[in-house]
């Protein structure tokens, strides 16, 4: 098994006749959920898929899964798969290199004409992006039982289209009832959509799990006084605690390098007079970090932090919880599967996390689940610029390959 | 002469008196500039100099000079004064405190039955707040020579009506130039509009001067890059640099105590994106110091704490000067007769400095000029709530008295 290698041409070909569906000037790609283009690049993957085999299931969501057999198909498959959809200035990769990427391992296996003992699925999950309905990850949101068919149905456009008429509209409002069913395994093939692997030269991540994030306003008041008469130590300035408990959030997240994450988004000045103290403060402040009691106590010191520093200087103030998205954890198993497979092949890997949102968060609360990244070009996705060398998408396809081997013979 | 003393009673008594023309019914004053309650209070403060034997000049600005006649008429005369205008939600002593307070040296030197040497003159400014017409101070701005008269008359309000079109309405486009005339001394009496005085416990402030003031735009340009995959190392986020920029001025402030002042009334992140570090913080600073060289040394550490913090953290920043006025230092002659007034009266004081702007900044350029502080309830100005206590109020008024009638009569 460990003989073979996926075909590294035919996926960048496939890849970037992909990208040719809602192409635009700039090298990008606009393809929407649920649009005219979705559906266009709907119909060729499953067309690749048919060619090789593989049957189709559309679920409510539109939601499709391909499927090809193995030796024994009352066995749970394992599963591959990402979204096709993209940002409206979205890149070539992000999401259709996993869906793509899981085809080109359902060719090598049928090029080289093994039947693995699990049947093994790519799945195309629907409205990943959150681009034209939000939220983003709907259709596996739905899947993993964390909103309602009607709910996931019912979202709309801004041109008040909802994503029932959408899905009928193109065709993909299928019959199958959209919720988990027994998975062995399912592997996410990812850019990175962060600098690090390529910062340190390595061209697979295995993931291990998701960060988790807390989101706040953090609101400090105090006193609207002129910036002329009135002395330093008898003002009550904002701006006093902000500075202080900016720097020692940022030493919080220095403490827990190089996973913890302190970023102000934000910022408003009330009444935002140029010579006048202000009187309100309001700051966005998002703090994440993978591991959740390590996050926990970074939410904990936070407000330590802030009542410090506010106290400090005769502030009142306010935190306000804005989202709380804990860390996820990914499956054990799934994690060795990839980090064997990486070994065997012998390419450099690194242990890591991801700082963004993708649809196995909801699949890892339902299934076995983990990712596996490549590096992506100065960091940069959801964005026309979006890239990825030849070499790392034909190495993460590999490693794919193997862990998917791998749990489909166990 | 030092047995002179002014009659509170009688100048509290017109201070209310004035303070219901455009009285509010949070017993504050709406007396904006060359209303028709502008009109009435010119015409009562007029009244009230004329009863006590005092002529009137009327200038171009509509600047009045109310006179009274001393045994040298061809020697300078004395000067006193403020401005009658108030803010829309004013108070009842702003400007007023300083006309009023030179009426009432002029009545205790008229019922003394006592001719001073020099003449001695009440001015009122015209549009000194800036609230109705655009900039603040133009009626000794014009008088001193920053504004030409041209520029003065062409100021409009927000209805269009222009300066010299609101004086001849309430009749008081005088035909006197506007420009400077030799004077002997001039002083303005005046509420602190800060905090010190009241927080130290003393009635009089010796001002010796007006705080430079320099007004920047600091624009900090990092990276945009996504709050979750992106390590703080790798990073170039305008907030780390922000957050020590201001502490450390906060500290360059506290070197240059107690007079120095550091101010950020407004901030603004760009995109301002809560999961995005911002591309671009603009943040608006403000650094003050009554002696000029050390704002001066100010600004130089400034600009060498903005490039320290910037350079450290790989941003780029701009620094925009918005705006640069000099320090004011009074003159030399007027203080010491204040100073002089106050000890031999035995009020305590303190030598100080204004932080707001007033008429005397400009009158200061051509004529000897200096002012005197009384304490204000909380610092409290350009508010409703505005307040003195008539004792304070009395004990400014004498220390006007003392010094007028020192220079009045060397």
């Amino acid at each position: 098994m460990t003989a073979l290698a996926v075909n590294g041409k035919r996926l960048w070909s496939s890849l970037m006749e992909m990208a040719e569906i809602g192409g635009t000037a700039k090298g990008g790609c606009n393809r929407q959920a649920l649009t005219e283009e979705d559906k266009t690049g709907r119909e060729l993957f499953i067309r690749w898929c048919e060619e090789i085999g593989c049957t189709l299931r559309v679920d409510q969501m539109g939601n499709l899964f391909l499927r090809m057999a193995g030796s024994d198909n009352s066995l749970p498959p394992v599963l591959m798969g990402s979204h096709l959809d993209t940002q409206p200035t979205g890149g070539k990769f992000d999401g259709v290199y996993g869906v793509l990427g899981g085809l080109e391992v359902l060719r090598t296996i049928y090029d080289a004409g093994i039947t693995p003992k699990h049947p093994i699925e790519v799945a195309v999950w629907t409205n990943e992006e959150g681009a034209r309905f939000s939220p983003a990850m709907i259709g596996s949101g739905v899947w993993c039982g964390e909103f309602d068919l009607a709910y996931g149905h019912a979202r709309t456009d801004k041109q008040g289209v909802s994503i029932k008429q959408a899905l009928e509209s193109i065709g993909y409002l299928g019959t199958e009832p959209c919720q988990p069913f027994p998975v062995k395994a399912a592997f996410e093939l990812h850019i990175e959509q962060g600098p690090i692997l390529e910062s340190i030269g390595k061209p697979i991540g295995v993931v291990k799990g998701v960060q988790g994030m807390r989101w706040y306003d953090l609101i400090i008041d105090g006193q609207p006084v002129h910036a002329g008469p009135t002395p330093m130590e008898q003002r009550r300035d904002p701006f006093m605690a902000q500075a202080a408990i900016v720097s020692e959030l940022y030493a919080l997240a220095a403490t827990h390098s190089p996973w913890a994450r302190a970023t102000f988004g934000d910022i408003k000045a009330e009444p935002g007079s140029r010579n006048t103290v202000p009187a309100r403060l309001t700051m966005a402040v998002d703090l994440r970090h993978p591991d959740q009691n390590i996050l926990s106590e970074m939410d904990t010191k936070f407000r330590e932090i802030a009542k410090k520093h506010c106290d400090k200087f005769g502030l009142t103030y306010e935190i306000k919880d804005e989202w709380n998205s804990p860390a996820v954890q990914f499956n054990s198993d799934c994690i060795d599967a990839v980090r064997d497979a990486t070994e065997a092949q012998g390419y450099a890997y690194e242990e890591m996390f991801s700082g963004a949102g993708h649809d196995s968060v909801y699949t890892s609360r339902v299934i076995p689940t983990s990712m596996i990244f490549i590096p992506c070009e100065k960091g940069i996705s959801h964005n026309e610029a979006e890239n990825a060398t030849p070499e790392d998408i034909e190495a993460g396809c590999n490693v794919l390959l193997g862990a998917v081997l791998k749990m489909a013979n166990a």
